[in-house]
């Protein structure tokens, strides 16, 4: 019997690989590989009632989805990954004047972001290759993802980061027992030397907009919220989805879930994709407004770590997913980021930079009449803002310290 | 009909009041109170069957054991609360040489920690009662809870935080948009004033040890233990459950959820609980060792300030739920709790310092022959890693800083 994972197919030229053929990209142009099931005989053994009565409340649901089991192994599910919540905010539907808005907070992912999924699936498959060690460079929240499933799956990983990334993020690398080497240069630097390693010593490489089995593991967020809001097909109107946009990984595996459950037939409506980038960090959207495929790299700087990229990896893919599906790309700046952290905040989602970025598109896109206040939207918040405090502790004002007495709580209070 | 909360028992006297009488503690001595259920209506009317295929996946699938629902208004399911994973990690099943280990990880609760268990259900209550702003004392995780959880429901929190409690947990209370008072002072001036500016301005204590319904918030972790890994009864022996210990309220709430299941006849085995503490902050475990009831505060000094307590405010409850159940209580040192981080983190688990002293002594219990290592066992981490980020780096080594050459990474493996 065939297996339902054919194969690959290249973003960029079209052309086929049969999957033991190529690990990782194009061999003829270096773009990223799309991974082709076989629908027609997955819709002849999958039905939507067995999903949806499963009891499996992680991404694991969806292994008959995934690119897993070709091995001799069955495919190893890891840890509690995805399955996140999706919230209706009373509070944000009001001041926004909408009737339809969810936020879905990855930040109770085991890592505290949403990386976990791509991670996840990733070590499974290193399990699956006989791949011993698997390797990424990552500014922070790929490799924290990496190193906890990892350790969760008790697999080995080697972990390349910027000196410069955020001390919780490099923490975390270490706690979960990774090898971690502290690149003095850039994440293009680290980003070079991780595929270079992974030849040299025969390393698994994970490494975003390289690794095709990333897109698998985040299109599972899409096939939540296709089970968690969309089926069997409540809303009249398309749903509107924000999500922030570095490297390009996340939008194009969302995209890419949608796409499969349009395979499947699952799917009533393809939700209209946003992708939102930082002012600072905007080569997507340049690329998007320009009306062609051609990224351009920038000189990124933002106070969003995560989705600061100089040369987006999952570029390409990441601009049709917006152009696709009726969507766009919209820019904020860094001020309008921090002050979006205490908005998500007071309906009680802590995010970080990052996951703020993509709310803080969400209301652009209202005041500028992009989106209008009818239609349905959902903002995903991509990872925990204890991942940044200082970022969190400056989009705040201090608070007050007072004596322990009544007094000094009546005039702090005035004051407040 | 009459309610199922039929009203309080107090603790220490055993006065009962119904519950229009009372709202904190025991106006006789001051005694935590217990909350009163009418378990042979309750037997009528609830069916195993129908919890263990709920699909309310949170606290909130276990509404018809919880204490409200007194008021007009329907409960308040706020936010995704609970229902958190059970691992059972291989690597150190080997290490230890055990057959049943598990750890429960609270770690991705909305704020990150256990306390949002309580938290949901005191806000929950208070909206019942329509307390319009309810305020507590806090280190920092019941804090946080606090205004996540009031945030979540779009209710109005005020804590009173002690100047020292860490950054991130700070960061929290700020994002949720509670009001913030950092008192200059110790936790106990700031938990009497959150009394006393209780009293003064009308708002809703949710002080942990003082509040009974932070207690039936916490029982709903031992509900889960039951229902994911006790019911219909597949161990042989009881399990053995490890808690870090402070105020004493966890503890407490755990002994109360498995009671409540006896009550209900849907309990085999009542699991022996284990409270760690940590040698600085030991009370609990002093008063346990001396064979009595009397809490004798200490001066608290320990790293894990989540379990730094100079009067634990539930500390005869948990006493008891060692004693009643034939468990025992165990102090580790800092070092212990610190040497633990990393090894939680090995299998994918990044603990506070609180969270890893339960590891430490269930660790030294083993050393020591307290438990064999054919006992069945459950580490319950009760708080994120991201939260004390410093503490984590003290934890381990740091990471090398390279070059970005092959070469440098060679060098680098080498010394690892």
């Amino acid at each position: 019997m065939k297996h339902k994972f054919l194969g690959y197919r290249c973003s960029l030229c079209g052309e086929e690989y049969l999957h033991e053929e190529v690990i990782y990209v194009c061999p003829q142009d270096g773009g990223n590989l799309d991974i082709i099931y076989d629908f027609d005989a997955l819709k002849k053994t999958l039905s939507i009632e067995s999903l949806l009565t499963s009891r499996e409340e992680s991404i694991w649901r969806y292994l008959a989805l995934l690119p897993l089991g070709t091995g001799l192994e069955e495919p190893t599910a890891i840890t509690h990954v995805g399955w996140t919540p999706i919230y209706s905010p009373a509070r944000l539907k009001q001041v926004f004047d909408v009737s339809d808005f969810w936020v879905k907070d990855e930040s109770c992912n085991p890592t505290a972001s949403f990386k976990d999924r791509a991670s996840a699936v990733v070590v499974s498959r290193a399990k699956e290759i006989k791949a011993d060690v698997v390797v990424t460079a990552s500014t922070g929240n790929a490799g924290a993802a990496l190193a906890g499933m990892a350790a969760a799956a008790d697999h080995k990983a080697v972990i390349f980061a910027p000196r410069s990334a955020p001390p919780a993020k490099i923490a975390q690398l270490l706690i979960y027992n990774a090898t971690v080497l502290l690149v003095d240069g850039s994440y293009d630097q680290a980003f070079d030397l991780s595929i270079d390693a992974a030849e040299e010593f025969g390393w698994y490489c994970r490494n975003t907009g390289y690794n095709p089995f990333t897109l698998e593991g985040k299109k599972t967020a899409a096939l939540e919220i296709w089970e968690q809001l969309l089926y069997p097909g409540s809303l009249k109107d398309p749903l509107h989805i924000f999500v922030s946009v570095g490297d390009g990984n996340i939008i194009s595996g969302l995209h890419k879930g949608f796409k499969d459950l349009l395979e499947l037939g699952w799917l009533e409506m393809m939700p209209r994709i946003y992708g939102v980038q930082s002012e600072g960090s905007a080569a997507v959207a340049n690329t998007f407004l320009a009306g062609d495929e051609n990224i351009i790299p920038v000189s990124a700087n933002t106070r969003a770590d995560s989705i600061s990229v100089d040369l987006p990896r999952d570029g390409v893919r990441a601009v049709r997913a917006a152009r696709q599906t009726g969507g766009k790309y919209i820019t904020v700046s860094d001020e309008e980021i921090m002050t979006a952290i205490p908005e998500l905040g007071q309906v009680g989602v802590f995010a970080e930079p990052a996951g703020a970025a993509a709310y803080a598109g969400y209301k652009k896109a209202l005041i500028q009449s992009i989106v209008n206040h009818d239609a349905p939207a959902l903002v995903l918040n991509t990872g925990s803002g204890l991942k940044d405090v200082n970022a969190a502790m400056a989009s705040v004002k201090p608070a007050p310290v007072i004596e322990p007495t009544l007094r000094a709580i009546e005039k702090a209070l005035n004051k407040i």
